[in-house]
């Protein structure tokens, strides 16, 4: 199944304690389409960039087979750029600067030949933006989306028309609390899953992730990392990888979203081995199974 | 295999948002105890309370046919005092007073029946009489130990001291970081095990539990709670399950050692739907096992 990104493409430039790097390509439209291209299914991207965005970010999608025909290049204008500094545990980032750029004006036009695309993954952009993707489409079968306190607090009213039309929300723990104004997160559950999405999904960062819906809870654990280098992008390589199995293999039962949870923690736990997208650039589909099969090695416990 | 439990008993005065409750049996051997009695082993304790300390309290320790031989009665003195107020998503608390009275000057006596206890369970209390402790111990086969920031900070030494004498060291993921000096929590997990206890189990509150042992990462789930009324003496009463669980069986394995993870969540599961011990008071062995095997169910999931 054909899957379609609409997100941001942008130059990162990133603080960590172990080290920093300068205009790295990132943008949640990289780190969901790189990630979800792992599982063979054909990825497109709608996104903007400006003239300056380098061959090497076209290279590394293109090298991944995603199809870029979607990817809007205004050459006069400036790719979107952010700077950011984590803090020494990881689990804190400060933003430095943000400059749109060609992202300000970014108005997403879905190319002909991907209006039929079965999946569409909604990166973190202004709601309003990611309902006029789903406009444009046709009848697509899973809606996932991603979004961020700054929406849930300036956008709220539009944020809330975006969820009537999706189907799996992608947000952290501090997020889910912001929106559902409740501070037990199986309650806050609930109240979003209310709100439109029947599947939600809490990311919790170095504690793993909470897959609900109407019957299932479950919890995913986070895979002990001893190195992690770079958080940034890990969130929207979550949703890729998830994105990613579910169009594989078209099938969202229960047991199989337990499964793409799965896949999405293990494609964000080789995001952050290493700085910006390099840790998404030469994986194999056996590194990815066998860190699978790490994970559930990580939770399993028999009866007594 | 029976269990001696040496900690506190207290009269607790705690808030939380959903409610309030003055000198309430409490304190770290009260949890255990009352947490390990749930896998019919013989519970024995050590500890120190005053002439006020409540027949409730000793009814309800009584009739869970804890061994109170080694609870020392002064007459003329008052019982350790503890007040606490949560913040509104019960992850933080304030500390309101703390009155040590009779537990300032406590030497804890092991009766001459209780030294051959296999399994010690040491509550949070001074490094310095948890060694105490051990010293009147005739070849315990395990030692289970808790400490807490203060003693990491004001008593290191000693602390250190007596993690060389443990087995299985209980802590929470800040007081991992703190006794560690290392951020990430697999890393401080070896240099923890690298001070004595061969097995480490870092509690992560709402998040679940890490069980670390030289060849073992086992991630445990957090029972998905909708009503947490009052977390004090979760963690005693993790502590007390584990404890309870592996003196029944008398199995060390790690296939065991993470099922008894499973077991301390669960009795601290039951233990927070009510506020003191009281989540505590009435459990069946039928409960305990369903909600064992809920949190099986949490976090299985099949391969594809």
């Amino acid at each position: 199944m054909s899957v379609l990104v609409v997100g941001s493409l942008a130059l990162d430039t990133i603080e960590t304690p172990f080290g920093s790097v300068r205009e790295a390509v990132g943008g949640s439209a990289t780190y969901i389409s790189a990630a979800a291209s792992y599982f063979f299914s054909p990825i497109r991207v709608v996104g903007v960039v400006g003239g300056d965005f380098p061959q090497e970010g076209m290279t590394l999608l293109e090298e991944r087979n995603i199809d870029l025909e979607g990817l809007e290049v205004i050459k006069s204008g400036k790719t979107f750029r952010w700077a950011g500094r984590y803090r020494y545990d990881l689990n804190e980032r400060d933003t430095l600067s943000t400059d749109l750029n060609v992202f300000e004006k970014f108005d997403p036009k879905v190319p002909e030949r991907y209006r039929k695309s079965k999946f569409v993954v909604l990166g973190n952009i202004d709601p309003v933006l990611q309902q006029r993707v789903l406009q444009q489409m046709e009848n697509p079968r899973v809606v996932i989306c991603d979004t961020m306190n700054y929406w849930i607090e300036r956008k709220n009213k539009d944020l809330l028309e975006t969820l009537r039309r999706i189907n799996i929300l992608v947000l952290n723990d501090s997020e889910a609390r912001l929106l559902s104004k409740e501070p037990n997160l199986i309650k806050a559950g609930r109240v979003i899953r209310g709100m439109g999405p029947t599947v939600l999904i809490i990311k919790k960062g170095e504690h793993g992730a909470l897959l609900l819906t109407e019957s299932v809870t479950f919890s995913a654990p986070a895979y002990p990392m001893e190195n992690i280098f770079d958080p940034t992008g890990a969130g929207d390589t979550f949703a890729g990888g998830l994105a990613g199995w579910l169009a594989r293999t078209d099938d969202l039962s229960e047991e199989n979203l337990k499964r793409a949870v799965i896949y999405g923690s293990t494609l964000a736990s080789f995001c952050v081995e290493k700085f910006g997208v390099e840790g998404l650039r030469d994986l194999t589909y056996l590194q990815i199974q066998d860190r699978f099969r790490q994970f559930r090695e990580l939770s399993r416990f028999d009866g007594d």
